[in-house]
């Protein structure tokens, strides 16, 4: 039986899983693709020489993260004529065009399932399942680490700090958890995912994201008022003038497919006419299992008619997106602040669904839904009632995916 | 371009949403595989000659049901050499292995995606994207007719009959409901879904299943007083002497990913050691929804690279399977009772978890949640417990997976 080489770039968690599962798997991997796997080369930060594991792989394993040096390493990889296997999602939402172009101009495979939502392979499902749908919108949740904190918020109505501590004691946040819990993470997966529903070229810098940083326990209290659940939901849809692809935390009414994922699971619900719609969950995080996603793609890779990213058009990317809000201020306690606050909505054609008043005292919070409105006429609104003398603290706006909206 | 002639069996609800869709469709069928789909003839039960349409096609597509005429047409079809897709679970369960052997030998796609569970790609996943890994366990709520009979119990407290006549009027299920509300429809999904799980033998006989046409609204109360969803729910397992496969009514704790898929939606959750779990949803019925998993098997039939079914192994089915059981008891109300039926059970090693009682004037009803034991043991118990003079109607089992007990 040939052997299949595999460079192996990368021995941190998801790497060192990558070797172990590979070892135990190696049978089955012979069995269904007629080749005996081994690793053939190992690259770390501070070991191993790239062109000599190169020329010794038939396949390379891209686990390094980052992106300058990955992007040599793909590149170079790819232009000497290996499959690649990454799980990189920075490196794909800023190069990948370059990458699947050249994947595709020398016929070669470039795997990144393991890229996208942990183990649910939503890649395979977009690239192969629905590939003659028309779709219509992906919804995402596509950070384990942000849905462990929210879910920890909402479970024990504990502030943003004391969950994200949590995270980190777990193994599910880094020391440094700014790209997840910033946002900036979700926004690549997203990118990477309207890449493939809409076949468009969508960069990161095409990705409007916020974090889950000023989320407070009054806000999650204030939904379960409301009958909502607090996510980050990363959202790509096919609007009227083109595409709009972002990433906002998002209060979700309760039956929605998303609403019940928990912990640091991640979901994927794709909308088309024709399917209505599939959900698709599982453990977003863990090196195993990010690892398990990686090990389909290398069988994948060496199993005949693996298919080639079709070419991406460009299609306008849409800012001003219609949503409804959730809307937070803290207010002095005293007649006619709500008659004010509704003026200045009305000026910019919001309507208010439910509003929630609560004293403190000499202030009060005061918590609207508003129906839906282009986030620019919204945005107007926060600054003129930001600027009305009574508001105590800078209005906070939340997205709102309700069921009557929809 | 060349084209693609696709000879349609069956003009049904299935088959004239796959005749839309596919003209809807045809410039992206185009662009993925370079040849212009056209539907080269159709055959229904009283229309058209199978023997022609087979000449002009390059592809037939099996949406007309049934299993003896279905067997003949798939096995001219494959011996043909023509790629097919069939939406036919009762012929795969029953002549899978004959047919996927034909097309195996022969180098053919037989696609089945739409056999399963709708619009869920599960049948792709399964062969795809774990195939590398070693799968534990298959949960699968795979009839969507049931599936909203019991959600509509749920919700509205409703009997069986009133429910089932509601799926009827809303198009949910046929004038002839037995296959769906007895378990045979589930039960020939989930005979193929083991066999994509394990590669093993699995015929519809190996299947054990029981409907849901016994169920009370009273079940459904007492459920959600022990924070439990009732749903028909289809297991196939990896035990230690073989595998298992059933369907039956089960509880499950709300947090199990199946507990909170309503309507007429389909899900399965595919567990294994790398990989935790996943879990699939969408809408299980519908004819645009089954007409879009037939054209994603069609484009894939005729890419490259079509993966043929290894083949598969003979393996024990086992028999007599350990679940925790709910027990439905009507009884006299008097002393003693519950102490008797106490004993009963401890004799086959059955350990009470929880009991409910309810008076009824003379008589009451009694109910249980039992720790996991034998269904044999369960089966002996329920014998002697009936045949106590108290007892007042056969005692009912249904089996609770509670997470304590995972």
């Amino acid at each position: 039986m040939t052997a299949l080489r595999i460079g192996l770039l990368g021995h941190g968690t998801v790497g060192s899983a990558f070797e172990r599962l590979l070892a135990e798997r190696a049978w089955r991997v012979a069995e269904l693709t007629g080749r005996e796997p081994e690793i053939s080369g190992v690259l770390t930060r501070s070991h191993g020489d790239f062109g000599e594991i190169l020329e010794h792989s038939d396949l390379i394993v891209e686990l390094i993260g980052g992106v300058d040096d990955a992007l040599t390493y793909v590149r170079r990889a790819l232009e000497a004529g290996r499959d690649v296997v990454t799980a990189n999602k920075q490196l794909l939402s800023r190069h990948g065009e370059e990458l699947w172009e050249l994947a595709r101009e020398r016929g070669l495979s470039l795997g990144f399932e393991a890229a996208v939502a942990g183990v649910v392979p939503v890649v395979r499902v977009l690239r192969e399942s629905l590939a003659g749908a028309r779709l219509e919108r992906v919804h995402g949740i596509v950070n384990g680490t942000t849905n462990f904190i929210l879910s920890e918020m909402t479970r024990t109505g504990c502030g943003y700090a004391d969950a994200l501590a949590e995270a980190q004691r777990l193994g599910y946040a880094e020391s440094d958890p700014s790209d997840d819990v910033g946002g900036a993470d979700a926004a690549a997966k997203m990118a990477i995912l309207a890449r493939l529903a809409f076949d468009a070229r969508v960069h990161i810098d095409d990705v409007r994201f916020e974090g889950i940083e000023q989320i407070t326990p009054g806000d999650i209290a204030y939904a379960r008022e409301l009958g909502l659940a607090l996510k980050l939901v990363g959202t790509a849809e096919r609007l009227e003038d083109g595409i709009s692809v972002r990433v906002h935390p998002t209060f979700l009414y309760a039956a929605h497919p998303l609403a019940s994922v928990g912990g640091s699971f991640n979901a994927v619900t794709v909308e088309a006419e024709a399917i209505t719609e599939i959900t698709m969950s599982g453990p977003g995080a863990g090196g195993m299992q990010t690892a398990s996603a990686v090990l389909g793609d290398v069988i994948a890779a060496v199993s005949p008619g693996a298919r080639a990213m079709p070419e991406a058009s460009s299609v306008a990317i849409v800012k001003d997106v219609v949503s409804a809000y959730y809307l937070h201020m803290e207010v002095d306690d005293r007649p006619g602040v709500l008659a004010q606050i509704a003026a200045q909505l009305g000026e910019q054609g919001a309507s208010i669904k439910s509003v929630v008043q609560r004293g403190l005292g000499e202030a009060a919070q005061l918590v609207m839904v508003i129906h839906p409105l282009p986030e620019s006429r919204l945005q107007a609104a926060i600054e003129q009632i930001g600027a009305l003398g009574f508001i105590r603290s800078r209005p906070r706006a939340i997205r709102v995916i309700d069921e009557e909206f929809e």
